[in-house]
């Protein structure tokens, strides 16, 4: 893409996070998008067949953030922490990214909790970090020791402690040292994990 | 309140429940549910302020049977089970009655956290869940012999954990037995709660 041509995508994209999260996803028009990208419907389309194509970008843009520190975290040397429980340290940072955009993912859900096409494509992020969580728990058993059936539990508390903890953050960044709660409660969990067959 | 008075407040409730799932909570008007109800926008406002109001009498409600869940239990028997793991028991039943209700429940929320005063009362909930939490969990320990510090995290990885579970359960209620998984995230839990001090 030519230099003038990434700008302009640039520009669609910022404006629509900015007018997403002041009126909402479904009441901003791709008219408005337009007018305070300061730029014209042609070039729009030129760029996006919808709305919904720049929040699904807006998505894949956040995402990627999320996945970096995951990788990050990945290649750096061990530490004494258990892969599991380091994860909890980029929660705050998940956290501080997720404000301002939480009430426009909120509303992209319920919005394509209505329409089978895009739920699929909603939920398919969620399937990816479920299959991530399998995979560092399964790592962290490399002589299949532990009950299978307590592995997947593992698993699955993991995503859903990341779930609660991240909402709970974004409503309340306050309440509580989110990282700490986070690398905590992991911790405790896996002890728990590894306390029959030890 | 008269029998007729009663009648049109539950037409009023039943007809904004029915419209905010189809439609959203932000779209629909207040003449849509009078329609819809079958009575005079007078008799609505004699009842309700505001469609706000009517929403948090629907919240009220919702969590009216989370709560008599939960006094039962703790009102049962004691089985060989901690009560924070029985808890897991009604994690099904909350998953089914939140479903077609959690979209507005979102939407509600977005909608709040753009609105201070209403954001309180959208909270209010949450901190009486995890005040709850706090009790069952000092509960467990009747002679304090657990660090406080592990308690709270335990108090909050259980709300992270419930928050998580339920949102997962409602988006895709048969990727896993999720009173099961409930249970056996909780059991694992406290297993690695009381690790350190057993």
């Amino acid at each position: 893409m030519q230099t003038r041509s990434i700008e302009t995508r640039a520009k669609i994209i910022q404006a629509a996070q900015d007018l997403f999260s002041q009126t909402g996803y479904e009441s901003a028009s791709v008219s408005e998008i337009c007018t305070r990208a300061g730029i014209s419907k042609g070039a729009f389309y030129h760029h996006f067949p919808s709305k919904q194509s720049v929040f699904l970008e807006l998505l894949t843009g956040w995402l990627k953030g999320i996945d970096l520190g995951l990788e990050a975290l990945r290649s750096s040397p061990p530490g004494p922490d258990q892969p599991l429980v380091r994860m909890a340290e980029i929660l705050p940072e998940v956290i501080r990214a997720a404000e301002g955009r939480l009430p426009i993912l909120l509303e992209f859900w319920v919005h394509s909790a209505r329409n089978k096409e895009l739920w699929d494509t909603a939920v398919a992020p969620y399937q990816r970090y479920r299959d991530y969580f399998r995979k560092i728990v399964s790592e962290m058993d490399p002589a299949g020791e532990l009950d299978p059936a307590r592995k997947e539990t593992a698993a699955l508390a993991v995503m859903s402690l990341s779930i609660g903890l991240l909402l709970q953050g974004v409503v309340d960044p306050k309440a509580a040292d989110w990282g700490t709660a986070g690398r905590e409660s992991i911790r405790m969990l896996l002890e728990g994990m590894t306390r029959r067959s030890s």
